[in-house]
């Protein structure tokens, strides 16, 4: 029996006790192929534990009965199996041969649930669906094998659902294992070579696939040396991690660096009109899916931050996007070419170049320029991962280009997994976001793509960067691994309430093992995880303006810390006010770039939203917000509020106490991570606090005191 | 013949054709030992070049009369030979035999100089004396050989002139091979071995015999787990040095970790009291001095930034500064124990501590209990190596402890060898500073110690940071060698006019080298150098205020980059004014650190000299200066002129050109730092005149541009 947990690592929202509502009973699964066999081997597991028992059924021609006639509570079955399956008077009549709904087809990795006559039926067309479908009746627990249950159609929103590991295969000197890793090394690599522990990369998949995800990308976007020979001879790690990957159906993805054809080749050039370049990444691609038959493709990040990339040769992205996918497209594999491009060498005095706008400026002119299997991978925001941003405007203007939205999961700016800070609230609020106003498609619409786009181009899917590293309890802190979760399953369905998606991830992980009622366990990680965005919000930059973090590792506060570099991140904060004034009446014109009724909205500075005001307007600290209150006393009071916040979150956690309700390691960890949450979260209020204090001159209006 | 430069590295102030006013020439050598051989030697090698002669005469025993009756234009020769030497008619009458001053013995290494009757004579009482004296005369060049020169005492002002190399021996993954280093790697050590150029650090024991330094400490006062070993096992690697620096009369120095019997032999304590410990140091002192007969010590920074020392065992640094010395003492070894000890991690929130306080108030309570083989070596100033600061009142506050007061040449915070930043005029100040007032003893008086010092304790000296690296040009930016030579000089003769050291620099190191008339370089060298230290001064942090930097590599602005970090350098900047309150009546007190007059002087802010005002008080930005312009309009002021200044110096040069008056490549150097500079002092001059403008909101009286 293959050990779906490594020894002393945590089983996160997969712990053997999630199933035993399925190991205690009998369950027929039929199909055949690769995920077929991983449902089964999973129920098998299941029921060795709990006493149960499992029938596989391989598929067979029609009118050839089944042997037997089982009883079973459970029906895990590719659909219209035909021959009927034995025990078939037990399936229910809506789901028996044509019983399903015909004009709802399950696609790739839907799959049907319902529960009638005292039978749970899973239905799906494809191996994916089922093994999907699986998890599905495996989060309901016993509650899947109560009353019936009318037949529910399940399908993701997004085809796919990606995560980035900038994972390096060498340790970088400054970035390390893992750029902007902050749960220890790579599980994929160890100082240049392979990890090797596909047991843990196993269980990796296993989780994913438990949440949705169906696409990784091994390795950095800031392709390095050795990095760059993923493509050669290092490709057989790729295909050792792509076979542990398969069975989970998820496919592995590679970052390039677009200058490959020097670096590996010595070609002159990386000029993507050139014949020979173009016939070099044909071969390149060629190779990959000789070794990888079912790869997903390429992902780049060019011209960007000192990466190479198209405009050294004098030719567009579309240019260089199109060329891979060319290479790419006899195999069916894609190009993420990421939209992060900006001018990362400003002048700070230059208050005219607007790092906001570089994205839509570099790629709305290209809009229908791509191929089809570009995707365009555009950060959720303008900036880059910050607590508050407003929605990039990227995501509206490119109704000819398949769009993929990009989040991150890896904790960069919100907290580095030191800090509580459950990312599924901001997800969800820019996943239900209408660039067009009410009634319009949102962000989740535009990334579906197709008819949930009203007939825009194909949906890229949305892509997070990965929060996962060698670290036993996978994400640092343990309660980080929520976020990924929450990923996985808004991914899947971006409308599901992200509180509700908390709720399943502590049922899933903490309920089955605890000993004695959940509820103060469950109590207290929502009153600690429900609002902590929010929270870290108030502690760190205020109302949208983002970065006022130390340079270099991003973690802590350091309000001029990029004040007067080259990164196109200010504030602009004087003696009088602060903020950066984007409207198009007497700004560098972003706002503009936002279709109506947007574009109006954030150019007012009345309309436009608190939580965005100085990411759209430099206002006085007296001036007064929509709330009521001025900005200055917001920005006293927010601060004040999130390091109470933070104290509160540690004393609930220390009333918790270790023992039935969380093991004492894990109870641990996360109390030592509250101890420098608390103490951050006083530092970012007396650094932010004194700063605006000694700038504006205005007392806080409470008293409070302020170093 | 020993090669004296090695391939590719620059002559610095020791071109050979320095030495063609003694190469030409005929020249007696008298006496015997290492150092006479080296003086033989290198008189032996200019004529060599320039077809001169050299003759070398062992001391014989009174009554054996020297062969022949030479006629020599220069001698050399150990004091009160007897026979008298050949051509004896031909040496002053003044300097025959008793000739000499009797009451002015010349001492361990000082030496007559005279002319009388068509000879040169330099006499010494000691081979170091004869080396020097050589040095002298080849400053001298063809006026030595003039007109009668009437008997001079030449004399070290103090007998410990040392550098102090931070480099490691291992490169530190932060710090580098050299910490702070802006002159490429060591020319010691190389990734964990000796670097074994043993050319190069001959050439560089020469050029610093040359300029008076007889003392070099081998390793970075951070001493890591390599390092630490150079006690033990890699022994050798140090007398291999030392065989190297012993001809030109330089005494080796270690860097020891105060952890060592912890940390080499696994004793469960380094404390100092601890009889196994004193037994581990007397032990590890007799291997260094077996291998090492004439070591000099060992240096030591305890229970500073990181660094271990005897706090750790409830022991004061007086313990474990005479645990080490009691080691040292039957071989005739110093202590040099660092007085850089403060809390690097204060909170920033507590404004009544203050780092400037921190050295005397660990150090001067300990006046008289230190052995008198220890050197307590202090800061100039009480911060750090700061462009400006006052001077560390430690220096008055122990007139019974050796100390000597420590420089900075590598120029950590004045401009990191990308600027021109000559120091010798900021060290000059400090030298001739008078801590109790007018007719006391000076800063140089106290380093020289005993007499020099009204009998005070012996003086410990002057000790320095070296700039040199294995650069071509040693020092990185080739005018940075001013700063080494300077410093030598000015250790030697400490009242000396540092812009007569500059020129006698440029003497040495260009002018023999010039084809044409040197006019033109030398005026461009000195409309550059002379005044560069106080130009630098105006592009950085104003008024002594200090530290305005990138924290980490301390290279370019950022004014508030530790303004809200633990390591105690603030400025304390708000919408209404800034500076530090460091006064008796209503801050920190520290300037009743001071005897009076100063204590008196630096209390008020009407007396306290205009470029420390805010090293002392917190004013209001429109308080009026002793120069008459408001604080904030001299920030103004001083940072446009201080760009003005770097792009004036660039202009010099490039006027200069490159060819008959400077060596292409070495003028490229320049030229191309130059460029790094004007951008810097640019940048320097926007964000502060930026960052204060937007605190302040006064705009500049002359209107000009600030971002």
């Amino acid at each position: 029996m293959t050990t779906h947990r490594p020894a002393g690592v945590h089983a996160a929202w997969l712990p053997p006790e999630a199933f035993r509502a399925i190991g205690s009973r009998r369950t027929l699964v039929h199909g055949a192929g690769l995920l077929v066999g991983t449902v089964h081997q999973e129920v098998e597991q299941a029921c060795a534990r709990y006493g149960g028992a499992v029938v596989r059924l391989e598929p067979r021609t029609a009118g050839e009965p089944y042997d037997g006639d089982g009883t079973f509570d459970l029906v895990l079955a590719l659909s219209a199996p035909e021959p009927p399956l034995p025990g078939a008077a037990q399936v229910p009549a809506c789901l028996r041969g044509e019983g399903r709904h015909p004009a709802q087809p399950t696609g790739d990795e839907g799959y049907t649930l319902a529960r009638q006559g005292g039978v749970t039926v899973v239905l799906a067309d494809a191996p994916a669906g089922l093994l999907y479908g699986l998890f599905h009746v495996v989060r309901l627990g016993e509650s899947a094998f109560g009353g019936d249950r009318a037949p529910e159609l399940h399908r993701p929103a997004v085809r796919s659902r990606m995560l980035d590991h900038w994972d390096n295969v060498d340790v970088h000197p400054v970035m390390g294992q893992v750029e902007r890793g902050y749960s220890g090394g790579s599980i994929f690599w160890r100082d240049g070579a392979p990890r090797g522990d596909l047991a843990r990369v196993r269980a990796y998949a296993r989780l994913l696939a438990a949440s949705g995800v169906n696409a990784v990308a091994l390795n950095n976007v800031n392709v390095h040396a050795t990095e760059t020979r993923l493509l050669t001879d290092r490709l057989g790690d790729v295909a050792a991690l792509a076979d542990v990957f398969r069975p989970y159906g998820i496919r592995v993805h590679l970052s390039v660096g677009f200058a490959s054809p020097v670096v590996l080749d010595g070609l002159p050039t990386a000029d993507p009109l050139d014949r020979e370049v173009r016939a070099w990444w044909a071969e390149a691609a060629g190779r990959v899916y000789r070794a990888v038959p079912d790869f997903g493709g390429f992902v780049v990040k060019a011209d960007s931050e000192g990466q190479p990339g198209p405009f050294t040769y004098g030719r567009s992205h579309a240019d260089g996007a199109n060329m891979l996918a060319e290479a790419l497209a006899p195999f069916g594999g894609v190009v993420h070419w990421r939209a992060f491009v900006y001018d990362h060498q400003q002048d700070w005095r230059d208050r005219s170049t607007d790092r906001a706008r570089a994205a839509f400026d570099h790629f709305a002119p290209l809009d229908g320029e791509f191929h089809s299997n570009v995707v365009l991978q555009v950060k959720h925001g303008p900036m880059d991962f910050q607590v508050r941003e407003p929605v990039s405007p990227v995501i509206a203007a490119m109704p000819a280009t398949r769009l993929a939205v990009e989040f991150q999961v890896t904790q960069e700016y919100t907290g580095q997994q030191q800090h509580v800070c459950y990312l599924g609230p901001m997800w969800s609020e820019v996943l239900g976001f209408r660039p067009w106003g009410a009634d319009a498609p949102t962000v989740a619409a535009v990334a579906a793509g197709g008819a949930a786009y009203g007939g825009g181009a194909e949906g890229g899917g949305l892509v997070a960067v990965s929060n996962v590293g060698d670290d036993p309890y996978w994400t640092g802190h343990p309660l980080a691994q929520a976020n990924l979760y929450a990923f996985g399953r808004l991914a899947w369905e971006p409308r599901a309430d992200p509180v509700a998606v908390l709720d399943e991830w502590i049922d899933l992980t903490f309920v089955p093992v605890v000993s004695g009622d959940p509820e103060p366990l469950r109590s207290t990680l929502h009153a600690m995880m429900d609002g902590s965005w929010r929270s870290y919000e108030r502690c760190t930059a205020p109302l949208g303006i983002g970065f006022m973090v130390r340079p270099g590792h991003h973690y802590g506060p350091d309000v001029d810390g990029y004040e007067y570099t080259p990164w196109g991140t200010y504030h602009f904060a004087d003696r009088d006010g602060l903020g950066v004034d984007r409207t198009r009446a007497s700004g560098t014109g972003f706002a503009g770039q936002y279709p109506a009724p947007w574009s109006e909205v954030y150019e007012s500075p009345e309309r436009c939203p608190d939580e965005l005001l100085l990411f759209f307007h430099h206002v006085p600290y007296g001036h007064v917000l929509r709330s009521g209150s001025t900005v200055v006393q917001h920005i006293y009071d927010t601060h004040f509020a999130g390091a109470e916040e933070a104290a509160e979150s540690r004393r609930l956690w220390q009333k918790l106490g270790a023992g039935g309700l969380v093991e004492p390691a894990l109870h641990a960890r996360v109390a030592e991570r509250l101890d420098e949450q608390v103490r951050s979260a006083e530092e970012w209020q007396d650094q932010v606090n004194a700063y605006f204090f000694r700038k504006s001159g205005v007392p806080d209006a409470h008293g409070r005191r302020i170093p």
